[in-house]
């Protein structure tokens, strides 16, 4: 079972998505379907979400996400370029109006140079473009992906929000 | 965090796909994450396993998973012949050896006549074809879901400790 904020998150997110009529798709690196397993923990959840990929591999950032090689190559797994290439890739693939990406390193080992242990990337896509935070966790892999997952589902939470009041407000 | 029993058949998985190279994709409909996050919680994950899907919609188990859309339409997203359609395209799709698929109804709407509730299919695909189990759970969201997961990763142990020992002993 997730941790009861992530229920409330997930509540929240599914609340304004059917209201809205907003859909949502999940790219989850570090956090391995945390996301979505409590997103899905909700019943109700098939009324706006299209569905996630754990992209855990390189070849399933490419194959599945279509994230290019090259920004992989240039940038590394863990970087701000291959999470909003991970949410603009979920976003179209699974026909979402938003989508969320995390790719992090939960550690114990993974740490390259300058890039340590606990280091995250979360990415929202929308019609308006990319969201993108930058954390370092310094917990350990339980409680990095948990924190991965919370600040994920807060920044989707956050997009979704004002994306349904701008609809409902448009100026 | 994930059911006790869970992480135990995790770290099972993990020594045996470790030990004889095995790689692994899972295609997740109503456990909807919960069996990547397991997996993904034990350290040491990345070395076996590529990714997985989380098909909450039609559309997604067509166009991330290649499931025909005929399929679909003539046996219904939870039936035998999706998850097996599901396990087969998240085995090709994320270049595993073996790939664990979950479809069914995990309440507390969507029972349809002749599927109840609970109705639940498990598939295991490898390069010798596919494993099927079908259950009716008789719980309610959070414990169907749970025990879908625990069915699949069952499944997937004992196929993958099947493919570990005849490697190992060719006749």
């Amino acid at each position: 079972m997730p941790e009861p904020d992530l229920r409330a998150l997930a509540e929240r997110l599914q609340e304004i998505c059917l209201a809205a009529g907003l859909t949502v798709a999940t790219a989850e690196s570090c956090t391995g379907g945390r996301i979505s397993d409590a997103l899905t923990d909700v019943a109700g959840a098939s009324g706006y979400l299209r569905g996630g990929v754990v992209a855990y591999s390189d070849h399933a950032k490419k194959a599945v996400l279509g994230v290019p090689a090259s920004v992989i190559g240039q940038h590394g797994a863990v970087s701000a370029q291959v999470a909003s290439a991970m949410a603009s890739g979920a976003r179209e693939r699974l026909g979402a109006d938003l989508a969320v990406a995390v790719t992090g390193i939960a550690g114990p080992s993974g740490a390259t140079v300058g890039k340590p242990v606990g280091l995250t990337y979360v990415a929202v896509a929308d019609a308006a473009g990319i969201d993108l935070r930058r954390f370092t966790w310094h917990g350990d892999r339980g409680s990095n992906k948990a924190a991965s997952a919370r600040a994920a589902l807060e920044l989707l939470v956050e997009r979704a929000a004002v994306i349904a009041g701008r609809d409902r407000d448009p100026r």
